[in-house]
């Protein structure tokens, strides 16, 4: 096996990542070593390495959460996993296993946690370290490359659906059809829900149609509302808020009949306004997501082994990841970014 | 029977109410006629003197809406109710019966509702008109005067309460201990939960000891969110904001441990901030919750019925409403200031 | 409009239906007469006519329940339907509107309702009397003769699949393949489930595979049970058991895994053995269901006019009923029978 | 540290237990070794000497699975457990921590489960070992023997209860007030809910009384059933039924409402007569349920902690297995045989 390998690595904050070797980590009990096929770059990503929210990684540090690939070798006590297996390091890198979150399938709750590529090192290297019982299962005969997003953006989105509490034949309104929102409404379809997407640019709503969206509306028009209304006939049953900005959040508030629930994924720093009366008066319910727990993997990638989710993924290498920060900034990026690793 | 009553009437927002005698309405089809014994005076009824809300009532109009009292005459069709039963009017005077809200046990929601004392004459007078499927039961000899604030501040708490989704042996926070708080500590223990009352009166902390708070804590000290996460080791599980003002709903936010629920009672003008971040990352859920249904209000008056829940209450007249009124504003009501009528 | 009518009546318990004249009911008070297009034939009928249920109807009655027609006249204080709506006649003809089931979304278990062809004339007649707050409403260019089965048939088994309470990727299996069970597929499959349908007959599991079906399984083999756990790596996740009877309903239990929910449509005599063992150490839940609320009724026809439920129908005529009866008791009947009226 | 302890083992099926000296256990990697303080005698103890079930345990083996004492040394690995805390040995000896079961909060139906006292040796001895991530935790200052029923008797119960699904100010009818039953009345009212006691017991009814149930009712009176749905005004919301016999069980179905749930307790052998057309018709839920999950251990053990929850034991000694096994199968147990063992 490789003694080092190439990694992107944060030095500090807001600066370029640097290529360097370094070495290949060595699994711990109950963890494994993953070589690396294939790595979503997310929005997240360059949230940690501009160290934008309040609690900070340490650098220098790995970024990348959204790694698929094969056990290449086994720690300590690791009985379930042998070398070979494919398998995924997603955000959740570990849990404690113990608190109230964990005992009751919430682990993305757990406040002891360890996140890859923020607490731990990630999947922007040849090989990232996993704990087995923590990674994700994949199919044999996967495509990498595709696979990577679900890790990360394919369970947020479909955690955050589950968290909308629709249920099939029910209208949910997908806000921004972006690397979240295009893998959403394929979700959202497999789920047995209505669609209804929003974006501003005119070629997301193209490539939403093309995914199955029932309506698609410019959220720029004036009557964007009022045509969600009416295509909905009251209002949806529940709005997933992908890309959380301020226009987006308040505009979801009015995209639901009463009763829905608006769901918010993403962490994008500040407050909204939340208007209390009409909150009150249609009984509405706001609620946060964030990623998923193992059971919600496990079922995000069932969807996609399927065939009935498919990310649109365009090939970048380890060393384009400044460049690919840079369009993700500038929010150039159609559907997802993915690095080739091998 | 009188062909002329007492009533308090609203002439014009934001005037004082006039005592008038008006005629003693008849019941139509599928109404009844009651007898007001006692009415509470609720701030909702303040804001509709007032027209502060987008949507206004038209005056002339008869406020009141926690009216208990005994069917007078029964409209034709009436056939599940007598004269001589005890009767309650409620905020929701009828709903159509028929939308989708309606027939799912959510009439609240029902966009075509009435509602007493607004878009129909209320209870602030010796006679009201009901909808025989929407006024509550009461108990045969139940109090009048005791039972008339758990028409409107007592299903709304407990509502509220059930919409925390908190569970027997979980903590429930409730922010303020006025005229809604002080019941919904007693529906709280009722409902098996514990509780952390929070207000920022010394009197009012004392009564909520009195009523079963485990804990009370002054909302204004520097460290009543450090102790309300103390005691209940970790943070409440649901919050029910029963004064909604915007310092009391950003402490709301920080009383509640991870995946928490926080309800809001009340309408007040206006927007909170929130912030995205710890609602994301803590998987918060915020929900409003107005009155409650047909079944809320059964329940309610159930667990009154049964000694449970006995709200503190300081018998007024008809005629001293617009005091009550003044003394609302000023927030010197203690408890609930009921209106005997006969 | 017409004075007389031919209808199908039953005169006395296991007799054959007579074909008679009588006269076209008038609409009472919140009523409306409706113009039966099409009424399909259910096994329902069959037990009306025989009495063989504890609680039965009383002859001479008009059974049917699966009404689809066109509203011909409006009773007193009908004001939201009007001539010439497209409207359902269902099961459920009226239920009291105040008790605990009705104000809480559960009006099917209403002690007071009344049933179409049971306590009510029902549609095996040219013209059957609707409550107007109960009848169904159709989209206005429906093909009658395909959405009558929706009225009982798909209703009862989309309620049922609700009831498992399986979710999008979940699997169901689906026991017995005739006319309740193929719709259920249908609507399984709309809901994002995967379905194992089961039946003995081989050109009943061709027709589940046509229908969608993941896996079709001849649960007369041995390995039945065998290929239900292994299709769906451990057994379903709930089980739809449509034709209720000794055999599927013991295999039921079988073929979910732990955790599991076996919901039964249909009303055999009998009783069933229940392995105590079993259900207490996989924690599984046996639950009853029948037909479905007003809620559920619009959102089965909604799935149907979405064009995602087609019910396999086969046209009769009023006077071939008796005919059809004998087929339905000798299990000849393939999909639905409908009656072609107009 | 003693090599030797005394231990209760049972040697063969149905043979009486036999009082050997045998080495205290060494605590693996992840392990507790347990000083027992006290360990309750259940019928599930006996259940197993005799190997009554299915999937029988390996004699020899030492039974017990109410054990309360607390740490006496840590294994490698344990590093949130110290010598000196008090903890539990529960039924749930630990779990695969990993399949869809553990991952969602429901280990109790994990297939790779360990059973204290059953598939490895559990509390009838001076020491057991515990695994670190499953024993549960006890207040500091506990008193152990009347903790220990808490352990099995206390959170099967307490499940049960939350299973039946009914809510604060609802009715539950408790069938059986014995070892199960009159800790069940106490978490009952714990959470709220009015309780109807059932036993044949004159003696238990009245201890039912004394432990707050609403009312206490003869179940072999013919009258029973009636009595029930009188003073529960229509029947219970949900029955537990702790004794599960097979006149227990006909009868629950007889006691709850229509929409009701009936949650059973304990692993009889035999199967049960379900009345179809009843369960249908009145959408009823039968319902296994079997011990609890770490979250309602921690649960069940805060209402006892709380001092809601106080079972009513009997002291007895190590050396008396054998008579109180005599004893429970005579059904002469009042309440719970706790051993007491330091």
């Amino acid at each position: 096996m490789t003694q080092m390998m190439n990694a992107a690595v944060v030095r500090g904050f807001g600066q370029p990542l640097s290529f360097d070797e370094i070495p290949v980590p060595a699994p711990g009990p109950n963890e494994v070593l993953v070589k690396i096929m294939a790595s979503g770059i997310c929005h997240t990503d360059l949230h940690a390495a501009n160290g934008d929210w309040p609690v900070k990684p340490t650098p220098p540090f790995v970024p990348g959460h959204e790694g698929a690939g094969i056990v290449a070798r086994v720690g300590a006590g690791v009985t379930h996993l042998k070398e070979g297996d494919a398998v995924g390091i997603a955000w959740l890198h570990d849990a404690c296993g113990r608190c109230e979150h964990c005992i009751t399938g919430w682990e993305t709750l757990c406040e002891s946690q360890n996140m890859s590529g923020y607490t731990v090192n990630g999947s922007f290297a040849e090989y990232a370290i996993g704990h087995a019982d923590y990674v994700a299962r994949l199919p044999d005969k996967v495509d990498f490359m595709s696979i990577a997003p679900i890790l990360c953006a394919g369970i947020t989105t479909y955690k955050g659906l589950k968290e909308t509490e629709t249920k099939p034949g029910e209208w949910v309104a997908i806000s921004g059809v972006g690397g979240l929102g295009h893998v959403a409404i394929q979700y959202a379809k497999a789920m047995g829900l209505h669609v209804a997407a929003l974006d501003v640019m005119p070629d997301k709503l193209a490539l939403a149609h093309d995914l199955g969206a029932d309506v698609a509306i410019n959220a720029a028009e004036d009557t964007a509302v009022e045509q969600v209304i009416d295509e909905t006939r009251g209002g949806a049953h529940g709005v997933l808020v992908t890309a959380v900005s301020v226009p987006a959040f308040n505009q979801a508030l009015s995209l639901v009949r009463r009763r829905g629930t608006i769901a918010l994924n993403g962490l994008p720093p500040g407050d909204f306004k939340t208007p209390i009366f009409d909150v009150v008066l249609k009984r509405l319910t706001i609620r946060g997501s964030i990623v998923g727990t193992r059971k919600d993997m496990e079922e995000a990638i069932a969807f996609a082994a399927d065939g009935q989710v498919r990310p649109h993924i365009h090939e970048t290498r380890l060393d384009r990841v400044n460049d690919v920060f840079a369009e993700l900034e500038a929010g150039k990026v159609d559907g997802r970014m993915v690095i080739r690793m091998s």
